[in-house]
C-alpha cells in the first residue's frame, strides 16, 4: 500500500493507524508549498485534492474516517476497533465523524476560509473565530466522548491515532491544551507509543 | 429504538435507513424555531445539540456517518452495505464521511454561518459562496463517485439514503440538479421508494 501524505496534516492519523496495524505500506510525501494536490497527476490519484489518499491493491481509499475502519477491519488481530459489537464500533465512528466533520472543518477555517467565502474581511474573521470553535470541541470531548485512557476507554482504538491527530493542532490555533486534562493525558501517553514516534520520524 | 429529527434536516438520512432496515423505531420531533437542540433537556440526550440522535437500549448514537453503517450491521439480512468486504466498506463509508465533512459543511454556511465567524459581513460572503461550493462538491460526485444507479453500483446500500437527503438541499442552495445527470437520476429514483415515501410523509 502507499500513503500519499503531508508531514503535519490529518493524513498523520492514518498513518499511526497503519504504524499499528503493522501494514506493509510505504509513504509518498505530496507537496503542499508547491500544490501538488491540486496537479492533473494527484488528482488522478484523489480528485479531492486532499490527503490523505491510500493506493491498495483494490483502488484508492480517501477520508480519514473510511481508512481508519479499514485498517482495523483488515488487521483484525491488532484489536484496533471494537469489531464484534456494532454499538461499540459506531461509537468510535461517531467519535472519528465528530473529529472530521466539526473539529477538522473548525481548524480548516483558520487557513483555509477561502473554500467557503471571498473576501480577505471574512477570512480574517474565521480566524479570529478558531480558538473558540477549536477550545469548544475540545471541551466537549473532554467531558463527554473521552473515556480515557483511550477515546474508547481499556482499549486502544483507531479513534485514538485520529484525536491525538487533531490534538496537536491546538496550539497552533491558540488553544492551550493543559485546559482539558483528560485530552493533554491522552497526548502524552500518545506521544510514547512506537507507532507515533515512527510516524513523526 | 427512538430518532430524534427534524423535517427536511440531514436525519432524514438516518430516518431513511432505518425505513429501509425496517426497524422498530419512533419518531421524536426536534423544533429548532425555539431552539430546542440548545435546551438542557435535549442537551442531556445529544450534547452536541443537533440531529441525528438515535437512542437505543444501549446508549443514543450521533453522527450520520455511524449511524448509517448502524443500521446496515444490525439488519444484516436487508443488505444495506457490504459488510463481507471491507475494501467496499471502506468506499461506501468513504462517500458518506465526504458528504458529512464536505458538503454538508458547504451546505451549512448559507445559514449557520456563525459557527465560524461572528461579522454579517462575513455570513453573507459565505451565503454568496454556497451555490458555487455545493455545485463543485455535486460536480464531483457525478463524475467521479457516483457508479450507478446507486451510489456503489447495483447494490442499494445506505449511502443512497445520505445522497438523496444533502440533494434535496441543491434547489434552496441555488443549484438545479440537472446539471448532474447521474444525480439527478438517483434522485428520482428514490423519490420512488417506499422507504423514502415513508420518511417524508
Ligand atoms: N475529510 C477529509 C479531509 C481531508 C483534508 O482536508 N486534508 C487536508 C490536509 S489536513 C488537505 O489535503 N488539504 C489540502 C488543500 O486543501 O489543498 C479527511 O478527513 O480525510
Ligand atoms: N456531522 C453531523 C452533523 C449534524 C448536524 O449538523 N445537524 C444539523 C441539522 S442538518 C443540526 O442539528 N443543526 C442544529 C443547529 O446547528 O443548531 C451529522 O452528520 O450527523
Amino acid at each position: 500500500m502507499k500513503l500519499f501524505h503531508v508531514a503535519g496534516s490529518c493524513s498523520l492519523a492514518t498513518r499511526i493507524a497503519l504504524e499499528e496495524a503493522g501494514a506493509d505500506y510505504e509513504t509518498v510525501k505530496v507537496d503542499f508549498a508547491s500544490g501538488e494536490q491540486t496537479k492533473p497527476e494527484y488528482l488522478a490519484i484523489n480528485p479531492k485534492g486532499r490527503v490523505p489518499a491510500l493506493a491498495t491493491d483494490k483502488g484508492v481509499l480517501t477520508e480519514n474516517v473510511a481508512l481508519l475502519a479499514y485498517i482495523a477491519q483488515t488487521h483484525p488481530a491488532k484489536n484496533l476497533a471494537p469489531l464484534d459489537d456494532a454499538f461499540a464500533f459506531a461509537k468510535m465512528q461517531s467519535f472519528n465523524a465528530y473529529l472530521s466533520s466539526t473539529v477538522h472543518v473548525n481548524h480548516s477555517h483558520k487557513g483555509r476560509g477561502y473554500r467557503w467565502a471571498s473576501e480577505e474581511s471574512s477570512f480574517a474573521d474565521m480566524k479570529r473565530k478558531v480558538p473558540e470553535t477549536m477550545a469548544a470541541s475540545f471541551d466537549l470531548i473532554d467531558r463527554e466522548m473521552l473515556v480515557g485512557p483511550w477515546v474508547m476507554g481499556e482499549q486502544f482504538t483507531v479513534a485514538d491515532c485520529y484525536l491525538y491527530t487533531l490534538t496537536r493542532w491546538l496550539e497552533g490555533d491558540g488553544v492551550d491544551v493543559a485546559r482539558f486534562p483528560k485530552v493533554a493525558d491522552h497526548m502524552r501517553r500518545m506521544a510514547e507509543r512506537p507507532s507515533v514516534k515512527a510516524a513523526l520520524a
